[in-house]
């Protein structure tokens, strides 16, 4: 099964496909002057642009874990997040507090989903 | 290959199933006025339940990240785990420190599972 | 499937693999006298090594989660981590702030990899 990249850079790759699934890198905000609520919009609308350019959508998502800069944030992310979950389509998911990479991003998203399906 | 979610809930599915992997939701404690031992086994009991459901058990355990509210319950958390994963079976795991949803949850874990094996 | 373990201890594997896909746990430093850099490069080596006895190497990598001590560390970890990805064939990666189990480790690596690929 050959492994296909997307967006393959020095450091990482923006997902990483294999056989039927893919993974994508931890995601951050480029527009980083929005608060949590508008850093956590930017990433999902990441993670539509990339499973689409695998022919997927949001619906495949197996697997994501949400970092948050500041946990007392839980409740902004999640009314991005549950807004954009496919009903009856949510995917496995772990949420904790980390400090992440620079002071100005305040959420970051990681996932695993499937390429293929029929459910 | 169908996608199959265990509880499938607004925000998050307990589990999700593709193929032969399952991936398995940060899992926390439901009482959590129990220490971080009961809590650990609270949450390993919940993580057999959602395996026994997929016809797994705790041997088909392919991975698991374990976040500790407080780092120093490190050796308490382990004191559970180590009596609960079958010998010469144990997963891949990483277990770092993070603040978690809210203050009362002690021990999260999220698991990757194999759900047909013959080793 | 079979699932495989390398370095099967009682707490945990070193790496599980099933059918083509490889885990690896949370990997850390042996020498903890050394810094970000030398840890990172002792991480990265052992890695290296349970990819190579299971007959692939670091091009299989799919997806990486770094942990850092202190996210101060950031770019002394990538100076290593940079170099040694080979180019063109970046995983996936998350990286954030973490206290790990000692204070003696200053990074910890986790890492999903592909055995069979063709690209």
């Amino acid at each position: 099964m050959p492994i296909e990249r997307i967006n393959p850079g020095r450091r990482l790759s923006q997902a990483v496909r294999y056989g039927d699934t893919v993974y994508i890198a931890g995601t951050v905000a480029d527009d980083t002057s929005a608060d949590v609520k508008g850093q956590t919009r930017q990433i999902l609308a990441k993670i539509d642009t990339v499973l689409a350019r695998l022919g997927a959508d949001k619906s495949h998502l197996l697997s994501a874990t949400v970092w948050l800069a500041d946990v007392a944030a839980y409740d902004d992310m999640n009314l991005i997040w549950d807004a954009w979950v496919p009903e009856g389509a949510a995917p496995a998911r772990a949420c904790v507090e980390a400090k992440l990479a620079g002071e100005e991003y305040r959420v970051e998203i990681a996932a695993i989903a499937a390429l293929d399906r029929a459910d």
